[in-house]
């Protein structure tokens, strides 16, 4: 099987860790390969980078998806997942729906824990449209800057335990999911200090990627995900163009 | 007051039903622009166009926003609404979320009747978004193509009303709200066939436009949708680059 | 158009407030008028008042209904506001539902802060029946005595303002509502000192009855909200008991 | 333990239904008045007539509250039972509280059955304040006029079988709730023909207001239901002007 | 009228708490009898107690049930409700169900306070099964242990007192349930030093079990607790593998 | 990795059905070992027997839990699942669960389609406790009889298909969960004449479990899963006693 880790985001050490992290559980029979984005920001936080990031998912869906069995949409508000899921044939997976239905299968709430106030909005968004409001206690941010993206989880690894603690505590959380690709691979390191169940999304995506595309599931032709009707269009990126013209290839 | 209605759809046509629905209730203190989306497709009604559409919006705006008081975004789903109300100190309404919130004044609960399956799903998304899915009674579609996105109004107007009269003899809605740029103005030229309040979204958006823009709200400096920070970006639009980055005049 | 503005409370001086502030943002076309409950408490703020206050909006309705394109029902808590909307014809908005619907436009949740401890139970039963609960950050209110119902705006404004940073800091609003009748005009003079968007809940209802009576709705009749049929009544004041027996002119 | 049995609507042969349903579940150390409303309609079926029964209450338990251990507020949709609650020390039950509470500890979720499509809006509400939306399976009504209120359990009582049927087959219905004053004394009858358990409203509000006269709660001194402060008052009733202005001897 | 009270804990002295606050409100025209689990532990506080406690309620109601009018489930969680439900013809009322629905007829809210951190995760697992969550304004348990099951009530009495006090201040609770058989009878002794009705949920299960038996519901023969067909089991006690086997007597 | 599958139905041929399902999405680094509850019903489908079935889970997890990785609970309403996930240290999945969870990555809505009407009121307090509600488009189940329940997949293949057919339809599933342990392995031969994904527990069960292995979360010992402090019990079967006990090796 093989899957494709599209980064939204255009900063390449951001793909590096999140390859790192989903390599670490890659099952036998997979392969993974990785990509980033070229249209963008550098750290993708809000509702306006979102739409952003949705169009890099799409367009780079549009040229790749032929090739691989599932993709991860690899950042943690899953930016332009419904889209993808619509557009395409091969199983999607977004960074914050592996990351929260790996912890709906370890506990009965999970908190999300991240490094920067700036995404709460946005996750919150998230976690609704994916309809686990209710599975979720609490979403908990770190104030104050940071000195780089690539190397905030060492910079913040210990505020990021305190802040998983106050979860625990205060909010009820019984699983922490740690939320943002720059935190990929930092679960494994601390979960040993935090004492209840702690999920990388990085890792969680790879597994659940792998298990959709073993399941091999029939792409939708009917129901709310089936492919739409092929449309015209103006100004848009070749291949996403041709893919919603239906004069793709595939 | 100066209103700016953006249609994220590629049709002008579309845009002039549009605008003449929105000026047959516009107040004396009032002027209105119009502008059509030059990317994109000529009738959005999919995940992935509303991504495309929303877009659009946010880069209209960055362009466009500093010579207005509110500003339309004039497709049902509302396309990058949320994004524009982060991005933007002007208040921005959508054409959804003004039909909807206009029913709320008219009834326990409203049905959004349209003339697409297509639709539904989005639309859906679109209820949730705004945290109307207990208001809404049904969202009911007609089956069948249609000629012309122009003209479809005129075309389905007879179906139209047989698919509200369902809504309210089978769903309990107490308010049609007629969904779709393309339905703009059709509204008042139905409504003495449905024994319900009908809805027309243009409409309803102009008003609240200009009523938003008549309370002088401050534009939020705390809050989710407070203006992100700046941030550098690759191969966005000039005027939204400029936006994201703090570096426009507004 | 001539809309009505209806204070079920019995103080004069609060109708004074409530029409000052409507009338700053009063369209063009657009004319008001105001009335004060002869029955009832100086200042509703229980559900047994709530009950009081909706007979006399019932009341006054009755009378002068056929006057008007629209009417206000200027108590937060929209006493009567289920009944007027099933036994009139024309629109009639409440404060509460304006200032909330408003606020909805304005960002994702509210917060709605008032003077006065004993109007909380009451308030939180409005939000629900509007269905607003989800929107809804929170409702905080001031302890404490005041000194008079019509000079508490001033008497409390400080204490006001830090309390909607309370809402805004602890329970994540990103609006505020300042409710009830005697805050009537009080948002456009705090407004600087807040840094969400402030919503004055009488302009914001005279924006909308005015909007209401522009789009010129049927009144239904069928639905919830349709007529009910003639009936018989024992001791209810003349008009309204005209009214439901449809022995009235309208 | 003495309980008084308030029906707000004005019809007494509905009082004498509802004391003998009530009178047939008598604990032996119980006793049980009644009292037929003044004012008001025959029978209670709109937003508008709940808001008159509701005075009405509010009226009869001002004069007679101090005489009893208990009180039932004998109309489905319970108007007033907010405000009686606040108002005074001894419980009050709903007609309507009283059947779904009992059907709660019968099965899961229930179907509301009445014999009149106008009580359906009403009764929706009654539902969603009592936050039992989750429980209620339906609400069904009979189409068609009837003879006479006093006599509808009568005539309909085979239909009412055929609704409830329906209610338990295409609802999911574990339990039926025979609803509204004028079908007291009918689910004792015709439970034989139902598959699932019965609930006769008026013995239900019996059994749960000597229950609660037999807990002996202490009255609220604080929280949403604690007696709000004295406030004088213009125009009312005048045991009720009274006691919201604690110079009742109570 | 006859009424069984199981108590699925073994300890014998909470049978003894249990049935002698059940006895302070028994009608004059009903008897009550109790008995112990022989099976199970000592005090049922967890998930997997929930289901041991379960399978003893079964037995024990396989063995006795056609012996009663009605049964009474005395442990807060109700282990077994919805199983004893569907497998008996005679009404079943759980600890937990009968506390909440009684303080739902005496205020908005209510609050669950218990004497041991432990028994929280289960508690709240049963008000959202009895679809209840909505109406609960909190469950605040005490930390720190105790000394006896048996005598916890005395040991902790003020501390409860001051627990159900925060409730009250901090999560608006108007109604107080103490939860958890150990805490059966300290209602009344303490409910003079709590400002809210306080239930005691023996008295209140004692009650409704008596009313059910009162109404005489018909067992039901559709819907969600219709009896199951018969079954073939191994290794079950031999009372409830005849009961399910159809085999009994009954 | 060593991944345990529960049997909590007394039939062995279904734990072999259950096996060759999970065989088949087997990755290369995972063995498989399948176990069949002593005791119990030889199909679990009522309230009453997911207390039997959750007792036997118990105790096979009690004797076995420390030579695996993972269990999986393979019946399909998870009987055991909050109590299996407090008690021991390792990941323990539900087939219910899994098939749910990866229906949420194929598309919106799910429904579950299953053989047997009796399913349907256990299968919906299993969506409930999952908190999957607003996920779960429908339960549909088939009417009539059936042979064998080692053989019914077969028999009602073409049925089943039926009912998948209407759920898409009808119901708005985007997904069709096949529910029931006797159906796996059924999925992957139906899936073609089926137009949106179809899920087979067993595999989503068993790739799940993997998963969590893989991903080597530490039990929790806070939160509502934390491990309950050891616990004296009478007459449970002796290796569960040893671990409510905190007696048993691990």
């Amino acid at each position: 099987m093989k899957i494709l880790l599209i980064n939204p985001n255009t900063t390449e050490a951001l793909t590096e860790l999140l390859s790192e992290a989903a390599r670490s559980v890659l099952p036998p029979d997979t392969t993974l390969d990785s990509v980033t984005a070229a249209v963008g920001v550098p750290y993708i936080s809000t509702r306006t980078e979102a739409i952003v990031g949705g169009m890099s998912v799409l367009e780079i869906l549009s040229e790749r998806h032929a090739d691989y069995d599932a993709a991860i949409v690899a950042a943690f508000g899953d930016p332009g997942i419904g889209a993808a899921r619509e557009l395409f044939d091969i199983p999607v997976v977004g960074l914050a729906e592996a990351g929260m239905l790996t912890a709906c299968m370890l506990g009965g709430r999970f908190s999300i824990v991240t490094f920067a106030q700036a995404l709460g909005p946005w996750y919150r968004e998230c976690v609704d449209w994916h309809g686990l409001g209710g599975r979720c206690a609490s979403i908990r941010m770190l104030n104050g800057a940071f000195r780089s993206i690539s190397d905030v989880q060492c910079e913040k690894a210990d505020l990021l335990v305190d802040l998983a603690m106050q979860a625990i505590e205060q909010d009820g959380a019984d699983v922490i999911v740690l939320a943002g690709a720059p935190l990929s691979g930092l679960a494994p390191m601390v979960r040993d200090r935090i004492p209840v169940p702690v999920v990388d999304c990085a890792q969680a995506a790879l597994r659940h990627a792998a298990t959709l595309a073993a399941l091999r599931p029939v792409g939708p032709q009917k129901g709310s995900f089936a492919r739409p009707a092929a449309k015209a269009s103006v100004g848009l990126p070749k291949a996403l163009a041709l893919r919603i013209a239906h004069k793709d290839c595939a």
